[in-house]
């Protein structure tokens, strides 16, 4: 009976050796890698701070491979139901947008096929996305509602990603997306959607603990920023983080405001203005770039890379996973995109993905760094320099994973 | 001992059963995609065209999943030795070419390296890149030469490559490109180092049957059109099939060039102007398309789809995978940027890693297409429907791979 706490206390305890570290400091210019070290991990969290490293520890050999934070992907929408193959096919053979929403394609042929799904579907569904995700190193994904667009829908959206960490050794952070497209049945009644979102969907899902913050597509095909405001009011009356999808496609003030509302990030951001990161640089908001979607959409208005670096902006990448708008489950080719299209650094994207990302979902304090106290996870990587990760793609890189201190193997 | 030709004989016959084809017939329009049918393989060909399948043959259920010619990557520089995201991360923070080169970077650090490289060693660094292709559904694969620039080493290169296929389940099939760069000894003499090639390297590789085709970047930074057309005869002196780099940075008049010679592929051709695509119209030439290189480059100018379409010219899609332009070793990424730069079809993309590839390596008689006695080579997909190969990206949907009639695993 004693023996079964000290083979879990053993069980907690892992050492790894000949790591070579690049610990993705925040704040901190250039990347450190350490020299082949040992690191230390206890009851999930990373040690560093002593070397008091017990005897007869469970060790994990690096072989002098490269060890980052594990990879965070702070942006995807990666539960849902469908293909919309058909329409990028349409699409292409120059078949005009309008009549394939006449056809009931774009957004609300996602939200109807999620509707049609059970939360066991969507979850058989996301997977094979989210072990796309997981190959390019990733241990945290945030996940957002948004194609249900009815309180048990969107409800049922937020249990499928949280299950998925039952499947899959695996962080999921969920939010609420309600605020993603107005819903057929209220076309014309923005307003109306909007009080349910608020008056409904928020306290629920507060209650029910299913989310932990909300965002908005703030955008003229999407939510204006009194609508955006009320959600945000709401969200927060509820304890509730607030982040925006904003200043995607046109600029509408959406990042201001979601500074104003202390987000976490503000994400897409391609029409943002001199103005607009004035006031991002004055608060502790994020600037989450996606350039999956600038590249699907074939955007050509980049975003503003040199404002947001001169006033040390924070600067997160993820996937946006979508099926509309970015159908990639690649997080360091998203990475690629961001030095290829953006004209980001290699460490750029590298701090998008760890440490900036982990801040962007409100976790800059325990995840996206290896540092003292945080959370042990880990990506083992068969590279030698860490700009490798945004240059070549298409090769098998990760070795292993750690996950809340433990391996995972690839 | 009589068992054993048996055991032989019956190792070479195969029926895949509920297998949805997609056939990708040459020269047909739209895909046609069979209901759940049987294929037959006997010998490493395709048998439809009598339904004399013996009893007791051994089965491979395809499980209703789309099977499609296997892939095929009709452009590469696999093999090479280096690493070059250094020279990627210097170029993202502001440093100019001419100083990354002054340090030896460029073209002539992957010479550098590659020519201290032994054999085995370029066959060790191909091999993740190669796995690459083959999660992409690839089966055949073309290799060039061109980091060597001497006889020794380009030779070298190419047994390298062919040793790729007792490594892995793959057709390689292997070009000269000796006239890729002028080497740092024949600076200021590239006359004397085309007549190396014309010379020494294409007798010796015809001679030894290291390679079936020549291949000339011809550019302003390359080989002039006069010294291209003299690699050019000294290959077709020697039964060797010629094709060209051409047209990628200026209208230089390669690809006419590569058509009079009746060259299997012109390649790149962003600048291609309509007089080059009426000659090529007029020739049996491919026009082999590179989006991975015009993303990687951040080229503006695209290739002349619309004049390439309106003549029929058979369009095939490549990595091009090599450390300079393209490192990128995910055949269906580059369909999809074949989609989302250039504007192709999703059809066009997988007639252009199948039937138009095929012809581009001069095996459209026999690999590309799924019918009656061509080789049996085919990939078998977790896929819905042919337009999801050009769509999502970073899902594993490669199920099992057939080549030359057995089954290969994932
Ligand atoms: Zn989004
Ligand atoms: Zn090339």
């Amino acid at each position: 009976m004693h023996g079964n706490s000290t083979s879990q206390k053993q069980h907690q305890e892992l050492l790894l050796t000949n790591a070579r570290l690049v610990t993705m400091i925040a704040g901190e210019q250039g990347y450190y890698v350490s020299p082949a070290s040992e690191l230390y991990i206890k009851s999930g969290k990373l040690i560093t701070s002593n070397n008091d490293v017990p005897h007869n520890i469970k060790t994990y050999d690096c072989n002098n491979k490269l060890i980052t934070p594990g990879f965070i992907d702070c942006h995807t929408h990666l539960v849902y139901a469908g293909n919309r193959a058909n329409e990028f096919e349409m699409r292409l053979n120059g078949v005009p947008y309008s009549d394939i929403a006449k056809q009931g394609g774009g957004i609300l042929s996602t939200v109807k096929a999620t509707r049609n799904a059970t939360q066991e579907e969507l979850v058989e569904y996301a997977l094979p996305r989210l072990d796309g995700l997981i190959r390019s190193g990733v241990t945290t994904v945030e996940v957002k509602s948004g194609y249900g667009l009815t309180l048990i829908d969107e409800i049922k959206m937020l249990r499928a990603a949280k299950a998925l960490q039952s499947h899959r050794k695996i962080n999921i952070v969920t939010t609420l997306l309600a605020a993603h497209a107005i819903p057929p049945e209220y076309q014309g009644k923005a307003d109306d959607y909007i009080q349910l979102i608020c008056q409904e969907i928020i306290p629920l899902v507060a209650e029910e603990k299913l989310a932990s913050s909300v965002d908005v597509f703030c955008e003229s095909i999407g939510f204006n920023l009194e609508q955006t405001e009320k959600v945000f009011i709401a969200a927060k009356q509820y304890g509730l983080d607030v982040k925006g999808h904003t200043e995607q496609l046109s600029n509408l003030g959406g990042t201001a405001l979601t500074a104003q509302y202390k987000g976490l990030s503000a994400d897409h951001i391609e029409y943002l203005d001199k103005e607009g990161v004035e006031i991002l640089a004055n608060s502790d908001t994020v600037a989450t770039l996606l350039p999956g979607a600038f590249y699907f959409l074939r955007e050509t208005q980049l975003p503003p890379i040199a404002l947001l670096r001169q006033h040390k902006i924070p600067m997160a990448i993820a996937t946006d996973v979508n099926p509309g708008t970015s159908p990639f489950s690649d997080l360091t080719m998203m990475m690629n995109m961001g030095c290829t299209l953006f004209g980001l650094t290699p460490e750029e994207t590298l701090r998008g993905v760890t440490c900036n990302a982990a801040k962007a979902l409100g976790l800059g304090d325990v995840k996206g760094q290896i540092r003292d106290g945080f959370d042990a996870d880990l990506a083992i990587w068969d590279v030698e320099h860490p700009a490798d990760f945004s240059y070549q793609q298409g090769i098998a890189r990760l070795s292993a994973r750690v996950i809340n201190g433990e391996v995972d193997h690839v």
